[in-house]
């Protein structure tokens, strides 16, 4: 008979976000009135209209493919190269740091790439993961068989968790003992947090020492408010040699139903063979992309493309100010309800300590049943996110306002 | 140092379509005159617009996306529902075959989800691909360490090859040893060969017997013009318990540069774990779906669902007749002109003998350089494609009838 992938069978059963919706799903049959004022805060899902730029490109790309003498069949399985070249040229070289066209790989979403990046990574690699942490790094680890199987807390063996505490402004410091592959994300889901130079440039050096890789999740640079802070990990000296960096449209454009993202693989970072000889990652990622990908859709490159036209550029910045004022409203809410909060300063989300020994899953249901807002319990991220819970500011400003209110009104 | 993935660097570093392209280019460099009256009748790839009613579907979509009102995010990894409902219903249960809506997993690619299939299958299956074959099927065997290295001939070990021949109408018969995992393209991608329901009787038999897994990839399926052939595995009792079937939008509603195809994962399929535990297959490919994907792009979906309304129906079918009429126009041309055709039928590729001694790529050169066509080398799919070309029927008429007759001028 057939063999299945036992890996799959160590993941845990209970996924974060569908057991939210279990949960939210059965107070709403409960209690038919509270959920009328329900508010989700929940998933970080964008909820405003695509920028006029993106709507205006859309139609126009429709039309293309309407047409046979504009009609686009199969394009180049990384990415058109005027979207390439727009990406390379407005994130990286404008900014001062050397990123070339063909180092851009195009793809349908920054949860595809950091999943299959694993697919050009050998299996003997020691994996450090940030604890609280995006689930799908540990996930797709486990898949492919890079860890033991989950204690009790949920921690898989094999993985080197890396606890982000209140002390390290929740970015980890590079550990002590040897590892191969080390995923950041900056500014940070669930935290908020976002690295300082200093502290990718620990984290660079440990990285260029170790000859370890950085995979680097930049899908929230575009809320970084302080000039002081790195957008990408390329400013940091020495990042091309150790650095693979994730880049979205999913949360500047507003993409999360549109689908399009991109990664930089730099053709100076190297790994290594079992016989021990030093080889580019590049080729491997691009023989990866044309042989298990067919490109992203023509008339979504087109809308990509266009968020880098002057409109686009206002339209986004429209974008990310709107959530980042729910930001400043959600902070200043759970402030003024006595509770210790973090985040919500460079990146659209607000972390929040739970008040006494309240767990993060205790706190969820008080504020569901209570204030009848769905946030994310922070246990769901890992083991060192209990006590803690995440406050989506994707929403309207009307939603923002009431949650902040609703939020003062609870009594612990 | 970080390791990287060894079994990449078994692949042969000459893929098929950038070779054809180097020497297309390197062609029309040197005969700029030649150029001009290029044809390329090389990559399947589809020339004529979308249909209307999915240029107005997309439209509409795209007006979606503008209002807050009707703006969509993330959608469900696995496909909108009422994709899936109209896939399942008009593909399927229309059809007498019993397909449930979530036994439908919506994505962004046949070849995505060819390559993808492995990640939940384990790496002690024996796997059977047809020479020749679609190469990606080969390629992402070999990228997950399931083959080993590639012999003079370019044929991996490990790998069961089943020789397709005249003799067997270019539809493989089961083998005779045992194997776990088998993947079978019908109507066939490259020969142009469809599977009578005999044939794929005698695989699910097999199948069933060895518990095995048939990959069935029925991406063509739309150009089945002879009534008796099965357009479904599912046609065959007892596929429900052993069989997958890849599908895609590309070919039918020409969404080569659209991007949507959905897999089929019937609830009764099993496979074994280690410890020889039978354990259904549908949960892992949701799990896999819901982690490494992030859904189709909205508009893409709303694409997809206008080609089962009645004038996508409508308009489908005249693209696909148009598509067969050119070639009948290519086979009645290579037949002209002396050579031995197959396929063309119940496909949208020729499949040709060349005459006497002359290999797959010296045809290839000769039609270039003589007949200014390009085509696509039999042997460039597989060692028995050695002696064979290809030619693709996806072309406007005028180049069709054109092509047919710069065959017949060739002298061998």
């Amino acid at each position: 008979m057939a063999f299945l992938n036992d890996n799959y069978l160590k993941l845990k059963a209970g996924y974060l976000f569908p057991e939210i919706g279990r949960r939210v799903k059965a107070f709403c049959e409960a209690n038919p009135e509270a959920a009328k004022r329900l508010i989700r805060c929940g998933i970080g899902d964008v909820t405003e209209p695509l920028p006029a730029a993106v709507i205006s490109a859309m139609h126009k790309a429709v039309d293309d493919m309407g047409s046979r003498e504009t009609f686009h069949g199969y394009g180049p399985e990384q990415g058109y190269e005027w979207l390439r070249h727009a990406i390379a040229e407005n994130d990286f070289r404008s900014r001062g740091l050397e990123v070339a066209d063909d180092e851009i790989f195009v793809s349908d979403g920054s949860k595809c790439d950091c999943g299959s990046i694993l697919d050009i990574l050998g299996d003997k690699n020691k994996i450090a993961i940030s604890d609280p942490v995006y689930p799908v790094y540990v996930d797709t680890n486990v898949m492919a068989g890079h860890t033991g199987p989950a204690n009790e807390a949920g921690a898989y063996g094999k993985i080197v968790y890396l606890p982000c505490r209140p002390a390290n402004g929740f970015i980890p410091e590079p550990p002590k003992k040897h590892v191969d592959v080390v995923y950041l994300c900056s500014p940070n889901n669930p935290t908020g947090a976002a690295a300082t130079r200093e502290q990718l440039e620990a984290w660079v050096k440990y990285a260029l020492a170790n000859k370890s890789i950085l995979l680097f999740d930049a899908a929230y640079e575009a809320y970084i408010s302080d000039p002081a802070l790195p957008h990408s990990i390329y400013e940091i000296p020495g990042a091309r040699e150790c650095a693979i960096e994730f880049r979205s449209f999913s949360k500047n454009g507003g993409f999360t139903g549109v689908r399009c993202a991109f990664t930089v693989v730099p053709k100076t970072l190297n790994a290594q063979t079992k016989a021990l000889e030093e080889k580019p990652l590049h080729p491997l990622w691009a023989r990866r992309m044309t042989t298990k990908f067919n490109g992203v859709s023509y008339v979504v490159q087109r809308a990509a493309e266009s968020l880098y036209s002057t409109e686009g550029k206002q339209q986004v910045r429209a974008l990310i100010e709107h959530y980042m004022g729910n930001a400043q409203i959600l902070r200043k809410g759970a402030k003024k309800a006595g509770l210790k909060v973090f985040g919500g300063e460079n990146a659209p989300y607000i972390w929040v300590r739970t008040p006494k020994d309240v767990t993060s899953w205790q706190a969820f249901d008080k504020i569901l049943g209570e204030a009848n807002v769905v946030i994310t319990p922070g246990s769901g991220f890992g083991s060192k996110g209990e006590g803690y819970f995440r406050i989506s500011a994707f929403n309207s400003r009307a939603n923002a306002e009431e949650v902040a209110r609703r939020l003062t009104e609870l009594r612990w």
